[in-house]
């Protein structure tokens, strides 16, 4: 068939070398998160356009899918999802009673969204996802537990694949929540919302809106400032909102649970977890604990792994599901990278050797040799055609494939160096079995 | 929020042992095709209506995709890929600078198809696609290899995870084409259209569609069907068809092909493959060999695990890309047996070990023991709460997580043993350490 070739702005598509390199990380999350004995789940892409739209204002952004030839109003009206938690919403609602609770599951996979595409954005992206969620209750040392794994992630994201190291920020909707009503505010979304633009609108901006939108006194807005401008690496926040001189038992309840968070990570991975009293987390279904995270120099991407505690994920009427789960924006991170040929892999096939090929009449024994290859993990393939040697090393070449075995020998075509070998028992370097995949900014 | 219960039909979901098992198969096809050197590609979900309706008749399969807030007209129109083919023929037209011919890819990708959803017919599944395509030529022996690759991956499925054994039928176009113009019949393709009912209507009626709508001799239809009824595991086929008196170059060259498939494949994975000379594929872009596949005892399921050779996968109008690929059906073979309970994991967890917590105050020994099993591959999680031991053991009982960790002592909880353990050296058998997957006929 004949194709016109018209990229669509939004839906990313890699190289082999760059699916390879996003592959790995996959490989990575999945292998962390299954250490920690979260088990695998797929939800369909699909869901009724009647669960996607529960949240309003999302709406706008949802792809609508329906059956060439339907019929008007035939069956239900559904849509892609937009993101991985309200799939996980409606699979804990429908097999409750097949789950073992607290369940724990990761989700690695697309979701879409209509959004005007721009570096960052996209149209069809992927994401991964761990929740903890309870039948009724949920412990809350889960909620240090889900920020650990993440910040293991990317812990092993820059030391495996030298990206940058993260900073997660991490607040408490509850502490928030306390310190507004001690402050005699009643209405703490509302304040919570106008802080929450801050890093945007600056200081003075968001004193203002609070007195003149939500009409808390001078002194009231400030302490909302002083409060969400308090950072620390460490449990000294406690103290230092303590200073601020508002008592609520909320209050207590949400820097005791930040303190248990802030301890716990700056046990395992100082420095990477702090308690920033600003972040909000738009979406109003966090109760507690809020998670929002950094990439050094990479500001502008925003938070690329977010998330936070639910008391109700999801109710069937009778019972509720509370949770705690974050979500990393994976392409947010990787396409920009892989589009720039910054984040790659060290060649464009799996293969390690290919086995040249002497005559067609003799190609048997090049596959024979090339099976005895693969049956000890060495990813071998044979060559197309019985070229001159020459081409057929350009052929590994420009591939990167590292050897090319002729005959009874091998020879690594990087440094030239030919050695006679068994494909019995040759081994290649360990990293050169793979393609090793790393980061390396331009 | 709360959610309607309501299942899709026709969109399959696993409870967590059924994607761990769905995963394993996935597992392993990609370390088979990874080592062959076929490099992974991922293709984007959308396609234009424009490329997706080329092929006609399958339009009224399609689903549309439109952002709810469109504005009427604009932009393309898109729909879901009802395959890997489409998508990949314009993946090599669009970056066919940046591939290196012959290029080898695997992909395995959700699809969509509006069909009325049955048994191993869904509206969501995967397929697993292997193929190689060339610029302007792709040598013959490709039509070899891809066929002992996804007997390769049959082989696995069958003495790794138990299913039942299958059998590739191989046929050649130009072999039949070539026997049709030898017997005088010029319309080939209509008579492999009314051969390819053999199975569905019987070898009478064939002849009477051929004679009747065909206008054939009732000799010229005798030898459609005394070719169509040959089959054979060796190249003892190709003395049948010259016994049959026809002559013709497309029947040599159809001849010599497919008898270097079954001669090749005979050596290696004796009975798997052979020549059936009745195989058509309904896709009229295949022009050498093709294959199908049938699972024993699953021959309701239709072909399996189906492909060909194509002159022509794309073309920009001055080069072309012919290839050879074959795709298997993932979902259709496993979502009935993952549904049933009939194939699945050994636990519906990744977990190993759940080191149980003796008290709140010491769950941190107990986060200690976990990270430490970590640090060696160990999959470990630290029981939610600190319960009775017994109601520890539960938990895990329930997941079949095998292993309790308490103190300094493991106890395998099926059999009851406990001994004394240090997490830094103990090690599980093998086959405990992650889930198996095994299927097992109900």
């Amino acid at each position: 068939m004949s194709i016109r070739i018209k990229p669509l702005s939004g839906f990313p598509e890699f190289l082999p070398a760059g699916r390879l390199a996003e592959q790995a990380v996959q490989d990575m999350l999945r292998e962390v998160f299954e250490l920690h004995g979260f088990a695998p789940i797929e939800t369909r892409a699909v869901e009724t356009m009647d669960s996607l739209t529960r949240k309003g204002e999302i709406t706008k952004e949802v792809y609508v899918v329906r059956r060439l030839h339907a019929e008007d109003g035939a069956g239900d009206q559904l849509g892609l999802h937009f993101d991985l938690t309200v799939p996980f919403a409606r699979y804990v609602t429908e097999n409750a009673g097949h789950l073992a609770f607290p369940f724990r599951r990761y989700q690695i996979q697309k979701v879409w969204r209509g959004e005007r595409p721009q570096e960052g954005r996209y149209r069809e992206f992927v994401q991964a996802d761990i929740d903890i969620v309870g039948e009724n209750t949920l412990a809350a040392h889960h909620d240090v537990e889900v920020a650990l794994v993440m910040l293991e992630v990317f812990e092993r994201l820059h030391t495996q694949f030298g990206l940058p190291p993260v900073v997660m920020h991490v607040n408490n909707r509850l502490l928030a929540e306390g310190f507004y009503r001690g402050l005699g505010v009643e209405d703490h979304l509302a304040v919570l919302q106008r802080v929450d633009k801050l890093d945007k609108i600056g200081p003075a901006a968001v004193v203002g809106l609070l007195v003149d939108e939500l009409g808390l006194t001078p002194e009231q807005a400030q302490a909302c400032l002083d409060l969400a401008t308090i950072q620390a690496a460490d449990t000294s926040f406690v103290d230092r909102v303590r200073a601020l001189g508002v008592s609520h038992p909320l209050l207590d309840e949400g820097l005791d649970a930040l303190a248990a968070v802030v301890e716990a990570a700056s046990a395992v991975v100082p420095g990477r977890l702090i308690a920033d009293l600003k972040i909000a987390r738009g979406l109003d279904y966090y109760t507690g604990t809020v998670y929002e995270t950094e990439m050094e120099g990479f500001a502008s991407l925003g938070s690329i792994c977010s998330g936070g505690r639910y008391d109700s994920l999801a109710t069937d009427g009778k019972r509720t599901w509370p949770g705690v789960g974050i979500s990393i924006g994976l392409s947010r991170i990787l396409a920009p990278l892989i589009g720039k040929g910054e984040f790659t892999a060290s060649r464009s096939v799996p293969t390690c050797v290919l086995v040249a090929v002497d005559t067609e009449e003799t190609r048997a024994s090049s596959l024979d040799i090339a099976a005895r290859l693969r049956a000890r993990g060495i990813p071998a393939e044979v060559a197309p055609k019985a070229d001159k040697y020459g081409r057929q090393i350009r052929y590994a070449d420009r591939r990167g494939i590292p050897y090319v075995w002729f005959g009874a020998s091998v020879k690594d075509i990087r440094s030239g160096d030919q050695a006679d070998a068994d494909p019995d028992t040759w081994m290649p370097p360990t990293d050169d079995l793979h393609p090793t995949v790393s980061y390396t900014a331009s």
